[in-house]
């Protein structure tokens, strides 16, 4: 039997006798203080996946990071709020002890042929093969897993106080180091594989993280499935920066240029 | 005493002995088959703000429609989730009996300066009391509360299955028809007060709703207040419409060029 892929290992949940799901935290997808909030999104969405009452595929997904998960187990409990005819509504806490360190909402759909319209396009990039991979072998853990080629706006931390703002806009191609085929949780993971925007822009390390996240899955079953583990291609950008809180805005892109996924968060920075 | 605006006697809750606290749906604010999304959101908003516990501004709001909340009576009860040294999360349910209509995450925060960035620019458009009015008398009865007054992708309702497409991005003014000065609830209201894109794109009423709304608040309490009954500038667009689901992404832009809330949405349509 071939070992699990790293992500399935990482986001691997186990169901209690009371029907509580406990998952652990990996070294392998930690960030500088807690897991890569990807992979807890991920999680977070697979305890609604694997439920027996789950219909349809995921359209929209909400996760609020409220506290660093620390090391080791954590606990899940998802609660079906609304089933109807077509899309059920779930939440989700993600416990360890008495603390609840992450809340999420799910809207799950069955969805069936309507009229179709896909006005946002996909921007004019070189192939992934032929953009150079960021090494990111010296930074947190998690970023290990996945492959970055920028295609414009990479990451700069060398910035003194007398340059210019970059840009923080970002391009890059993305996929998994080790190649999975893509599913919904790593489409939910790879929504969050973003460097934040203030780091982008300012080109400094100060502390930082994402305080709410909001995923929007615009692709069905069969899409995904045609996507295998070809690399997406994401967007990123941000709006406004303000007394410690800022958004980012992203996208991710599949096969004929076909919008998979896209989403917006809004991540606490210190100072 | 003057009477409450309408607005505020719309969004007015009562706390029980309990500590539920209860409202009722408005006529005033009716959609075609429920309250308004947009006073919903406000409402659940309201919750927590008017909690003793809330500390802060709120910074990010996320409803979740499950189902069409029927005239009458409803029951919230705020749930502090999580609470840090400078932000809180919540979460709310939304009942009527025993079912869970809709649910709510918000992230409350104490905003301090810190370094601040505006990369997003305001379109320019001519002055809201140059641009003609939206006569929605004869729409739905919410409608009769703002005033829309459309720079572009005004919606039009007359298309023939031969016609092109129309534009699914607006460009709009916003504006209470009677004055009351902005405030957290009103703005949240206001995030979702745009025509679903896909009726401004086909062109037909077909059904549809909203089934999650996300809207991040990037201004203070001083840059709120100070915005007053003055129109705000709306902008909405939309990436993909798919089997059943479209997005719809939209800003609001107060005095001096700056955004004051961003956020986006996903409607569910029939066909």
């Amino acid at each position: 039997m071939n070992p699990l892929h790293p992500f399935d290992e990482a986001s691997k949940l186990v169901r209690r006798d009371d029907g509580v799901l406990v998952g652990r935290t990996s070294p392998l997808y930690w960030n500088f203080a807690g897991p890569f909030g990807g992979l807890t999104a991920a999680v977070l969405l697979r305890a609604v996946l694997d439920d027996p009452a789950r219909r349809g595929t995921p359209v929209a997904m909400t996760v609020n990071f409220g506290g660093l998960v620390g090391e080791g187990e954590f606990e899940l409990l998802p609660r079906l709020t609304r089933g109807g005819r077509t899309t059920q509504h779930w939440s989700v806490d993600l416990r360890q002890g008495d603390r609840i360190l992450a809340t999420a909402s799910f809207v799950f759909a069955r969805r069936v042929e309507t009229w179709e319209h896909h006005p946002a396009g996909m921007p004019e990039v070189p192939p992934a093969e032929s953009v150079e991979p960021l090494d990111t072998t010296k930074w947190m853990a998690w970023l290990s897993n996945y492959r970055f080629r920028f295609v414009s706006g990479a990451p700069v931390l060398a910035r003194s106080i007398h340059d210019p703002l970059h840009a923080q806009r970002s391009v890059v191609w993305l996929n998994d180091i080790v190649p999975r085929p893509l599913d919904w949780l790593s489409l939910a993971a790879m929504s969050d594989a973003f460097f934040p925007r203030v780091l982008h822009a300012r080109g400094i390390g100060a502390k930082m993280g994402t305080v709410t996240l909001t995923t929007y899955f615009h692709c069905d079953q069969e899409e995904l499935d045609a996507q295998g583990s070809a690399p997406l291609l994401g967007v990123a950008d941000g709006d406004r920066y303000s007394r410690n809180f800022q958004d980012q805005r992203i996208q991710l892109w599949g096969r004929d240029a076909r919008l998979l996924a896209a989403g917006t968060q809004v991540l606490w920075y210190e100072s």
